[in-house]
């Protein structure tokens, strides 16, 4: 595997950096951003730098790799922690992926919504569940200096992403988070458009993605904080997070989910509280 | 004056929010943005809310009201001191408003330097001068729940904006920094340009608005803190921090510039040192 440097601006004295590499899962170029604190360099006195953990972080529709590097002030937390932050793209991108017919911004590029599809046109490049999964942590192992101590957090979408990857790779993640997660894509119109489109009307197959689902066979989880704000626009319709509380309260599984008030679905709330969740995922990736 | 409520994101405790206005001075519909910290609103216990000190910040090329509050983690800060923050837009804009012929970054739209402009067709809207240091405040001060105490800081061309206007009201600002200030504009390519443009041929009506020629007439001057980016990729053409260095050694004025090793002309930079940059302003404001 190669990767190509895109982009590099230091940021609290670690570096902010790009990358584009070819993927053999989704079978085109994708582009990550990776945040490096500063303990992974030689320090001023030519102590050596030290191998930091991994926090995953996927993000919502229509993001890319570069909303969350930019917009939730986490940069300066992962220097203080020494934390490495991963931000992929949140969908296959370029020549030869198909999108949405209508290029509606909740399916397609920019809406992959972490499964592997099996549905035409989509099943040769729409398999971000293995993206994220395999082929991406394998590459950064490769490439940077970091531990095979990972966590996952995400927004919207991305917060389904981290909740449904985390659920069913308890092993691989030492702790998990999520902002206003899709709880329950199966039973929202978001969810539902794309499940049946990337994995065909059999709505058995839609289980295996779906956080709610997956909490009613689960045995253990890692641990895990949510965090949904009260005035999010999407709460109703299509986040439900009343649902995880139910899947989680019958399951007898320790889980926090916490309602702020007034908070919305935007970058501001992320902001607000990314740093609550840094220290969350920090206290379990250096146990 | 009326202003229209457009947006408003629960931060921090506080509130973004972004306003439409009429701008008498510049002719046009403007908007700009305000985080107000949460020492404004009542307290739990039915403790009144308090009136807060503000931070006027004035963006850079191609910026709105928008990218500072949104890149910057300022919120956090100010909602940690009590400083409420003003964010304008960088020039007028909407129907009417001439733009670069060739609708260029560097000028026109998104560029309007902060100058009062003479010549046409420009001198209609582009006044942004007065609109900063003389509209925009008095309608802060009737609409919001702010003292009498200002600071004002700023990136690049808006570094320039808060210096020379800190250097030309020095009894209305407690302080002033600036990120990346284009600190000799009349001998930097985009300033001449603007400049040109804006104020016409002649250059001695160029001095009223250049850092570096204030300085030499200045007889006191607000607490400055600078900070200049060394891998900043318009550090030489465009910023000139040494003809500023040069300026403030032959005044025997007091004046802060740091040269931070790495950092470059990107908002990663602004926000590994608006922390520094509120604390400084803080510790003035709150004198």
């Amino acid at each position: 595997m190669t990767m190509e440097n895109i982009s590099a601006n230091r940021s609290f004295g670690g570096w902010q950096r790009q990358y584009n590499h070819y993927s053999e899962t989704l079978g085109c170029s994708m582009r990550f951003a990776v945040y490096l604190p500063p303990q992974v360099e030689q320090g001023e006195h030519g102590e050596p730098g030290i191998k930091v953990p991994v926090l995953y972080w996927l993000s919502g529709l229509t993001c890319t790799d570069e909303n969350f590097m930019q917009k939730a002030g986490a940069h300066r937390i992962a220097a203080e922690l020494g934390v490495a932050i991963v931000a992929p793209d949140t969908s296959p991108r370029g020549d030869g992926v198909p999108d949405d017919a209508e290029g509606a911004y909740d399916f397609g590029l920019g809406a992959g919504f972490y499964v592997n599809a099996t549905e035409e046109p989509w099943a040769k490049h729409y398999r971000m569940y293995d993206y994220i999964v395999n082929e991406l942590p394998q590459l950064v192992q490769q490439e940077f200096p970091v531990t095979d101590r990972w966590s996952i957090s995400g927004h919207s979408m991305g917060g389904h992403g981290a909740l449904m990857i985390g659920l069913k790779n308890p092993q691989q993640f030492c702790s998990v988070s999520a902002f206003s997660p899709i709880c329950n894509p199966m039973q929202a119109p978001w969810g539902q458009k794309a499940f049946a489109n990337y994995l065909g009307d059999d709505r058995e197959a839609w289980r295996q993605y779906d956080s709610c689902e997956l909490i009613k066979i689960a045995k253990s989880v890692p641990p895990i904080l949510v965090d949904q704000g009260s005035d999010d626009q999407f709460l109703t319709e299509q986040l439900q997070p009343e649902k995880l509380v139910r899947a989680v309260a019958s399951s007898g599984l320790n889980f926090e989910l916490r309602i702020q008030p007034g908070y919305d679905h935007s970058y501001y709330f992320i902001g607000s509280f990314i740093e609550e969740h840094m220290r969350f995922h920090a206290s379990h990736l250096n146990k």
